[in-house]
Order: C-alpha cells, then sequence, then structure tokens
C-alpha cells in the first residue's frame, strides 16, 4: 500500500475514527485502525463491537493495499507532524512508514484480515435531519442516561422512537426522564430502537453541528447506521423493550414558575463549595407567590439566594439533587424556562410550550 | 469583625494566598485562611510551614478582628460570587457569614491564635530587581531541580547567589544544571541561600511578569523574604552547603552546533509518540558537518529526522533523554541557540555568548 494526503485531511480522519477505538479490549486487533487503500478511495476503519466508524480519507491511492495499525500511536504520530504532505507506505512484512518532510516513522503493523468487518445494511427507509438538529438533540437528552454504571441495559441507551412525522429521543435514568422531540420532513414509516447512549455521545461530537449539513439514519434489526459527510457509524442496537415514559409523564401542576434560566443556574451553581457527593443533602426550593428561595444546608456550611420569578398557582417547599436540575439548564437554550410542580412528592417538569423539551426531575424527601 | 470589598480584589488576595495552603497536613490550623482586620488593612495571611503568604485586601473595615477559616472552601465559594461587593461579618461564635447581592453563605471560622504566626524580619539590604527578571529567571532554572523525589535535601533547592554585583539562580538534580544570571543595579553585598525550588516555582505564578513593577527580597539567617505589589511570602531556607557549580562546569568544546531552537523542539517532541518511560531509551543526535540527524529506536517503532543547522568542529553521534533537551528549548526564549559538544560521554552545554544561561545536560549512553 501507497498513500498520499495532507495532514490536515488525515487529522480529521483520524479524529473520527478514533472514537471507535476501545480503551480497553481482550481482543488487541480491535486497537487498531484499517487502513483500506483501494477502488480509488482510502478508507479508515475502527470498531470496538458496540460502534463500528467508517470514514474516507482524502487523498491519492499510488498503490492499492491494507493494513491494520496501533489506533493511539498512529494518531499521536500523525497528530504531531508537520503541516505537510504524508507519504504512507506498507511493506510485505506489514512496515508502515510515514514519510513527511524530511521524517520517517517506521512502526509495525498487521495484515488486516483478523479485523471484524462492519455489518452489511440495506440503504432503505432513511431518516434524514440536519446534522444540528441531531447533535442538539442528543446533547440535550444524553445526560440523562445511565453513562457509567450499566447495571440497567435499557437505562444505558436511548430511545430513538418515529411516529406520526415526529422523532422523539427519550434518555433516563431512574431519577429523570429526558425527552426531545422533532417534526421530520418528508414520510417516515414509525420505529423504535434503543440505541446505546454512550455511543450515540461520541455521534454528536463527530457531527458538524451545521443545519446545512445532512446525516441520513438507516435501521436493520440489529443495527442503526449514521451516514455523514465522509463517515458512516453503525452502532449496535440495544436489544428489548424500552420503559413506557407516556405512561410516566403528567400534564398537570399546581404550581408553574417562570424563571432566568442563567440566575437559577448560576444560583445553584454556587452550591457545589457546600456540597459533598457523600452526604447528598438536596437544595430546598421554597416559592410563595413570587419569592423564591433556594437554600442547602450541608456539614459544610448553608447558603440561601432569592431570585426573582413569576408564579401561577400554590405556595411550594421542595428538594432536588442540585445536579439534576443543573444538568438540565445547562443543555436548554431558552433565556427563560418554565417549571411545572404539582406538590413536594411530585416530579418537577421542565418544559417548553410545544413539548420539543421536557424533563422529568423526582424531588428528594426533604423531611 | 466586619469588612467590605470587591469581588475582583477579594479574588485576586485569595488566589495569591492559596499558594501557601499545604494539599496535605498534619496540622488541620494550617488549611485555614486568616483574615485579619486591624488597623484600617485587611490581611489575609497563609502559611505552610514552608512558605507564608500576606497579603492586603483591598476593602473597608466595619469592625476590626481576625478569624481563621478553612481556604478551599472560602476560595470556592468566592470565586463563585457575583461580580459585586461582598460582605464578610463574623460573630463571636466564629460563624463567618457572607454576603452578596441576595446571596448569605455562612460557614464556620475559628479562633485565629492557633495559626502560627509568620516570622519577624529585619529590612535591611533587599536585592531589588524587577518582577519580570525574577520570574524569568525562575521558570528558567527551576525545572532542572527535584521537585518531586527530594531524597536530596539540596536538590530540592535553588541556589540564589549574589556576588560581584551579579545574581545567579542554579537548580540541579544529578543529570543537568540550570544556570541563570543577572546583573543587579546598585550596591549589593555577597550572598548565598537555598531556597526551596517548589516555593519559588509558586513565587513566580504569583509575580506579575511585569518589568515595571519591582520586587525587594530580603535574607535573614532562617528566611529569604519577598515583597512585591501588596504581598509578602516568607521562605524558610534550606539549610547546608550547596554544590559547587563552578567546578563542574567546562567551558571547552570540540563541536560547536547553530540550531533553530523552534525547529529542535518540534522534531524533539515527536519522539514522545514513540517513547516508553519504563524503556528510558535516548534520542541520538548524529552531527556531520551540517547534517544533524535525530532519531529513536524504541519497542514502539522508529523515527528519524533532518534539521538544517551550522556545526563548526568535529563530527559526533551523541544520546539523550529528550525530556531533559525539551525542558531546556522550551524556556529560552532565543531563536537560535548554541550546543557545545566535547564527546559522547562529555556533558552538552546550552548557553548564550554571555552565558546569561547556561544549562548542562549529561548524555546517555548508546552503547
Amino acid at each position: 500500500m501507497k498513500i498520499i494526503c495532507k495532514k490536515n485531511d488525515l487529522v480529521t480522519s483520524v479524529n473520527i475514527a478514533s472514537k471507535a477505538v476501545p480503551v480497553k479490549t481482550t481482543m488487541p486487533i480491535l486497537e487498531s485502525f484499517i487502513i483500506d487503500a483501494a477502488d480509488g478511495c482510502i478508507k479508515m476503519i475502527a470498531n470496538d463491537m458496540e460502534m463500528g466508524i467508517e470514514t474516507v480519507v482524502r487523498g491519492e491511492i499510488e498503490k492499492e493495499g491494507t493494513i491494520a495499525i496501533n489506533a493511539r500511536i498512529f494518531s499521536d504520530i500523525v497528530r504531531k507532524l508537520p503541516e505537510s504532505d504524508i507519504v504512507i507506505e506498507s511493506d510485505e512484512r506489514y512496515q508502515l512508514t510515514i514519510n513527511c518532510e524530511n521524517l520517517v516513522f517506521t512502526i509495525p503493523g498487521k495484515p488486516s484480515d483478523e479485523f471484524p468487518s462492519l455489518p452489511e445494511y440495506e440503504k432503505k427507509d432513511p431518516v434524514v435531519m440536519s446534522q444540528f438538529t441531531l447533535k442538539e438533540m442528543i446533547i440535550q437528552t444524553v445526560f440523562s442516561a445511565c453513562l457509567t454504571d450499566t447495571a440497567n441495559r435499557l437505562m444505558a441507551g436511548e430511545l430513538f422512537e418515529v411516529k406520526d412525522g415526529f422523532l422523539r429521543l427519550i434518555a433516563l435514568d431512574g431519577h429523570r426522564i429526558a425527552i426531545r422531540k422533532v417534526e421530520l420532513k418528508g414520510s417516515n414509516p414509525d420505529k423504535k430502537a434503543i440505541i446505546p447512549a454512550k455511543a450515540l455521545s461520541e455521534i454528536s461530537k463527530i457531527l458538524s453541528g451545521e443545519a446545512d449539513d445532512e446525516v441520513r439514519i438507516y435501521f436493520t434489526n440489529m443495527h442503526a447506521i449514521f451516514e455523514f459527510d465522509s463517515s458512516l457509524v453503525i452502532l449496535r442496537l440495544i436489544d428489548g423493550e424500552y420503559f413506557n415514559v407516556n405512561q410516566m409523564i403528567k400534564n398537570d401542576y399546581s404550581t408553574k414558575i417562570v424563571i432566568n434560566k442563567k440566575m437559577l443556574l448560576n444560583s445553584i451553581d454556587r452550591v457545589s463549595p457546600l456540597y459533598k457527593e457523600t452526604e447528598k443533602r438536596p437544595i430546598i426550593i421554597d416559592v410563595n407567590g413570587d419569592d423564591f428561595e433556594i437554600s442547602i444546608t450541608t456539614s459544610i456550611g448553608n447558603m440561601k439566594d432569592n431570585i426573582n420569578v413569576i408564579t401561577e398557582g400554590k405556595e411550594i417547599k421542595i428538594g432536588f439533587n442540585p445536579k439534576f436540575i443543573m444538568d438540565v439548564l445547562k443543555v436548554i437554550d431558552e433565556e427563560e424556562i418554565f417549571m411545572f410542580l404539582s406538590g413536594p412528592k411530585a416530579p418537577c417538569y421542565i418544559k417548553d410550550t410545544d413539548e420539543n423539551y421536557n424533563y422529568l426531575i423526582l424531588p428528594v424527601s426533604i423531611g
């Protein structure tokens, strides 16, 4: 194999493919990128068995061929090269030579046959949307899924649901639910799939975030396939029946509060010097008319703050894990948010008028 | 005690005093700041027994008093406050209240009597220099001292030597020596003191770095005192006789190389993807006329690079720990550097014509 490409193009591909390189694995071959130069197209492939990525590297092929190369070492080398033409060449003993200006790196590669190939799929009935929207929807929901403790398989995923021309992304972890809804263009058959949340989060980092750039999403029984720019990302779906979220969501409330998002965010952020993860003391929100008081008392000390709000309905005093409120406020774009409460033991909802987003947060008992 | 100050002024003082708060200590009181409001002056004091800092907080005293307050918690709270007036008040039970806009924090303090007071000193014969110069001199030498492994007490310090109107700062760790020299203004009696390198490094972070701002350095038998801006920093000196560095430094050489610093730095930096700390394989510099080749071979792979240089003298092939060369190149301002070599087992010197800086690096055997 012999290929020539620009440093920047190679770095772009390396950064994309890296997302599917496992940090830990029992199969050393998965720590590799496949570089595959054939039919006038250079592809870089990575696969951690949950997520597979194939991305086209802009460049020229002087000699076709394919090789597996340690992803971390190759990435480290490439990122530090000068902004110049890079010539990558492998020999029959799978030695890879990387030439750039006066620099010559030689590292050992492996044959690519052992590497698990990406699953085949049929290009049928894609869900088409802008990269901007998908990226935003993922960022605005994924924090509510269980990303670390994956004792519950289903909670480690997000529900991707197409129904009546709307797409909903839903994530939940037993203390909270995040729902993001968007109307799709064109006609879309109904669909339901549970996609690993961690992999979705990785995809959100690769998506351009441009409204003009498209992403096409295909589904098979086992996989979701995201096609965008020069890349495709294949995710293995989580098997099972997702929670019936519609049944958990209520629409009635006894108190509606209109709050400036930034003021609330700043106020809750100021709790952190006093907050102890081991204590899990709640912040207490005490609303009486337009008087909105936030307070916390921990073993370190106590804090009290007042924010200007507009309230409709009954007075209420309710406790929350401050992190759960913060997580929601951080991803909402609006300047003003609406908080809906029904009592100290009932969930709090933060949602917009059209329910394009709807966040449910369970309260904490304040005894 | 009751004081009023602006958020920014308080943060400035907190950031300075924090440098003398120990991360770990067997004396819990040392984890405190002392806030001392008396005689029209608010002082913030910290002391980890090796370094003591006293800094003036700009603000107004409404009621004199003094209190010890947990430094980390106080800093965390203050940094997150709005940009506004802050009222800090303590009561007879040493409860500290921090008021800012609608916010009220209450945290417990302690009486300040247990806190070790800073040593007294006589303001005599200061070494006076610009903050810019001192900051630069510290940064350009301190990396050569032993900052982590302090088995050798003396190597954990820097020699501060005033002689014949010149100040020299010297740091060494058994593999390398860093010397930085500057001519002092005015008349200065000769002086020698070993100052803890870690504390010097902290001072370099507080110094403004402005050429117009002065620092005055006083010495007692036990301490060095740095006075600058509204702060004073007192360091406990290291006892003992420092190494005779003059005896280790040679001036003869058989090869002199003139190199573009940035090119050499970039080239050595590109070694890192192949470098393994456990192997400690050297980079090999092979100079023959104006042909300057850098190479390394490790278990990961190998690299080779060529740089344009101007050479005077004999050809030579010599090995180095790449980190030691990098550390020096990173702190030198000049575009071009001079490298002086005498043989594969003799030290390498990187120094300027006037020896304002002189770095000695021992080579590594390349078998």
